[in-house]
C-alpha cells in the first residue's frame, strides 16, 4: 500500500465526461489499495473566462479578490468528489482554507507557508479520497490567495510533503518528460527517471510540463514526483513506476542507477542580447548593471563578464526575454555614467540551448564534445555558460533546430 | 445616514456591464452618505450550468459537495467588489465562511442559524463596503451550505437583521409589488407600501418577487424591504423610500398609515383537487390522511371538511399541485382502510384566487362582496378558504383571468 497525491491538470478536467475519466483513474489506485488525495485544476478555459471577467470589470483591481478565480477549481473539486461517489469511492471536496493550507500575504502570487495535513490524513485513513482544489489557499488577512498560473502543481506537491506520501502522480498531456522537444528531434526518448536538478533545469529553459516552483519544493521535500498521462485509458496502464506504468518519475539522484552523463538537451527562443563595452573593472560593477534592471523585474539569465580587448577594462554580455530588451537598455542608458560604460550593443534572434545532465559532474570533456560537434556543423557560439549539470551555449536562432539535434545525437540520446 | 443592505439578483447582475450598472448604484447610495453592505446572486444562467455539470457528474450525490453551486456567487461578489474599487468605492469580498454566516447541516436547502455581524459592520464603519456572496453560509461540518434556490434574498434580510440595518434594498427586474399580475390586469397598480402578513400571501401564492422564506424573516426580525428595479438608471432615481423613489416598501402595519382593506389579488394555477366522501367523522382523521401525504413531501394547501351527504360522516377536500395527484391518489387508496374512507374523487384543471388585504381583519362583507362579483359574472366556485387577511376561492382554470379581473376592479384597486 502506498500514499499517493494524484494532479489533473486543465485539460484533464476539460469538461465532466473528462472528470469521469479522471475518477477511473483515482478510483483504479484506490482500488489497488493505496491511499489516494487528488489536486485539481479548473476546468480548461475556465481560468481565462474569469480572468477576462476580472479585467472587463476593473482594469487595475486589488489583488486580494482572487476568490474570483480560485472559484474555477473550487468547481472542479466538487464535480470530481461527486463523480467519484458516482462510482462508488468516498470522497469530498476541500478548498484551500479548508485544510487548511496557509499562503502569505502576496494574493494573485502567493507562496505556501503551511499545511496542516491532518484533515486530508484522517480522510485517507478512512478511506476517504479528499479533493483538493488547486492552486488556492488562505492568506493572513483570511482570505482565498491564488498561487498564481500553474500553482496547482505546486499545491500537488506541497500537499504530498505535507500528508508524507510516498508518490506526487502528476496527469497531464504529455506521457512524462521527453530527452528534448519531440517536435524537433522525432528521435527524443521518454526519460525512466529524471533528477530534481536536472528537471530544475529543463523546466527552467522551457521544457513546459512543470512548473519550476513546484519542481523546487519537490526537490526541497524530497517529493517524488511521477508525470504521467491523463489521456490513456485508465484500466490499460499500471499504477506506478515500479509496476510498467507509461511516464517519468522525478527523484533523487540516489533513485537513478543507471545514470547517463547527459539526460537532456533544453531549448529556449527569444532571447535578447546586450553587451556593456569597456565598463570600468571596480568592485560592484555587477551591481550597478544589474541591481536597477532587477528592481523593473527584467529577468536577466545568461551572464558573461571578460576583459574587454584593451586589456584594463571589462565587457558584459547578457541575455534577456527579446520583451525587456527596449526597456532595459533605457534603464542602463541613463545610469550610464554612474555605471561607467563606454558602449552599449545589442543583438536580438538569440536561441539558447543547454546539455543537462548530473553525470557530468564526474565526467570530463563533455563541454568539449558540445563545442565540436556544433562546430562541425557550421554553428556560430555567441556566448557560454556553463554550471556542475549544465552547459549553455548562446547562438543564432535560425541554428536552433539543427543544434538541438546535433546535441542530442552526439550525446546518444536518439531512440534505437 | 442610514445603514442599507442592497441586494442584487440574477438578471441584476448578467454579464460584466450589468455589475457595473449595479456598482453605480451602490456608489449612490454611499455617496448620499450611507453605511451599505450587497449581497449578490449568481449571474443569471451560472447557476442551471452549475447545476447541470453537478448532474452530469452523477445523478445521485452527496449534496454537501455544493462548494460547487456556491462558487457562482463567489465570482459576482469579487466581480462586483472590484468594479466598485474601479470607480473608488472601498469594497471588499465576502463568502458565507468568512462572515461567518453559519446554516444548519441541510446542505441545499440550508437554514440560517446564526450571523456574526461584527465583521461586516466594522467594514462599514471603515466606509468600506462588504460585498456577500448570497445563497450561501458555512454548515455545521465546516464546509460550504447553500441556502436552496433563491437564497439570496433569505442572505439579503438575514444580513440586514445582523446588522441592524434600517432598510434592506432588493433590486430586481420589476419595480415593486403589484395589486395584481399586470399581465392578466393592465390597470394593475405598484403598492407603495405592503404589510409583511400581505406580502408572504401575496408571495406564496404566486406573486414571484421575493421568496417566501426571506419575508417571513423579514417580519420575524422587522427589517423594512424595498423592492425596486435594477433597471433604472442610476442617477435617475432617488435613494429610498423616503424621497420619491419607484417601489414597494414592505414594512409592519403601523407604518402602513391610509391602509385599504384589499390591498392585491393574488392567483396560482395548476391545482388539483381530491376529495374524500364519508370519511369516519372520529378524532385523528385529519392526521391519517395529510400524514402520510407531508411524509412523501406533498405540499398540502387549501383544506376544507364539511359534513357528508349522509349527515354521519365527512368529507374532506384538499388542494395540491397537479404534479403531486397521481402519487397522492396512490398514496391515499394504499390506506383506505386505516383512514376509512368509501370514494375518493379527483379534480383538475383548478385556480386559486385570492383577495389579500389587512384591512379585512376590521371590515365585515369583504367575502360576500367577492361572492356576488364571481357570481354575476357566472364563475363557479369549487371551494372556500379564508383566514383573517385572506379569501381564497378555487375555481376552474377557464375563469381565472376573468376572476382576477373582476375581484381587482370591485375592490377599488384598478388605477385611475
Amino acid at each position: 500500500m502506498s500514499r499517493i497525491v494524484m494532479k489533473f491538470g486543465g485539460t484533464s478536467v476539460a469538461n465532466v465526461e473528462r472528470i469521469r475519466n479522471v475518477a477511473a483513474h483515482v478510483k483504479r489506485e484506490v482500488d489497488a489499495g493505496n491511499e489516494v488525495a487528488v489536486v485539481v485544476s479548473a476546468m480548461s478555459g475556465a481560468t481565462n473566462q474569469l480572468v477576462a471577467w476580472t479585467k472587463e470589470a476593473s482594469a487595475i483591481h486589488d489583488a486580494r479578490d482572487d476568490a474570483i478565480v480560485a472559484s474555477g477549481e473550487q468547481v472542479t473539486s466538487g464535480l470530481l468528489a461527486i463523480a467519484l461517489q458516482a462510482i462508488g469511492v468516498p470522497a469530498r471536496s476541500f478548498q484551500g482554507w479548508q485544510i487548511p493550507l496557509r499562503t502569505d500575504a502576496a494574493h494573485g502570487a502567493a507562496r505556501i507557508e503551511s499545511i496542516d495535513g491532518s484533515a486530508l490524513i484522517s480522510r485517507m485513513t478512512d478511506g476517504q479520497v479528499p479533493v483538493i482544489a488547486g492552486f488556492q489557499g488562505i492568506g493572513p488577512d483570511e482570505r482565498i490567495a491564488t498561487l498564481g498560473r500553474g500553482g496547482s502543481d505546486t499545491s500537488a506537491v506541497a500537499v504530498a510533503a505535507a500528508v508524507n506520501a510516498d508518490r506526487c502522480d502528476i496527469y497531464t498531456d504529455v506521457d512524462g518528460i521527453y530527452t528534448t522537444d519531440p517536435r524537433i528531434v522525432p528521435q527524443a526518448r521518454r526519460l525512466d527517471r529524471i533528477a530534481f536538478e536536472e528537471m530544475l533545469e529543463m523546466a527552467s529553459l522551457g521544457a513546459k510540463v512543470m512548473q519550476v516552483r513546484s519542481v523546487e519544493m519537490a526537490m526541497v521535500h524530497k517529493v517524488r514526483v511521477f508525470v504521467r498521462s491523463s489521456f490513456d485509458a485508465p484500466d490499460a496502464i499500471q499504477s506506478g513506476p515500479d509496476g510498467e506504468p507509461l511516464g517519468t518519475l522525478i527523484c533523487d539522484e540516489d533513485e537513478i542507477v543507471e545514470s547517463q552523463v547527459v539526460t537532456g538537451i533544453a531549448y529556449s527562443k527569444d532571447e535578447a542580447q546586450i553587451t556593456l563595452r569597456r565598463v570600468a573593472d571596480r568592485p560592484g560593477v555587477a551591481a550597478g548593471v544589474f541591481g536597477p534592471l532587477a528592481e523593473a523585474s527584467i529577468n536577466v539569465d545568461m551572464i558573461v563578464q571578460t576583459i574587454s580587448e584593451d586589456g584594463k577594462t571589462t565587457d558584459i554580455t547578457f541575455t534577456l526575454p527579446t520583451a525587456d530588451q527596449a526597456r532595459a537598455v533605457e534603464i542602463l542608458n541613463a545610469k550610464k555614467t554612474e555605471i561607467g560604460f563606454e558602449a552599449l550593443n545589442t543583438e536580438t534572434d538569440a536561441c539558447k540551448v543547454s546539455v543537462i545532465g548530473i553525470g557530468m559532474r564526474s565526467h570530463a570533456g563533455v563541454a568539449a564534445q558540445a563545442f565540436e560537434a556544433l562546430a562541425k556543423r557550421g554553428v556560430n557560439i555567441r556566448a557560454i555558460t556553463t554550471s556542475e549539470i549544465k552547459i549553455s551555449v548562446l547562438i543564432d536562432t535560425a541554428f536552433a533546430e539543427l543544434a538541438v539535434r546535433t546535441l542530442h545525437s552526439v550525446y546518444g540520446l536518439d531512440k534505437a
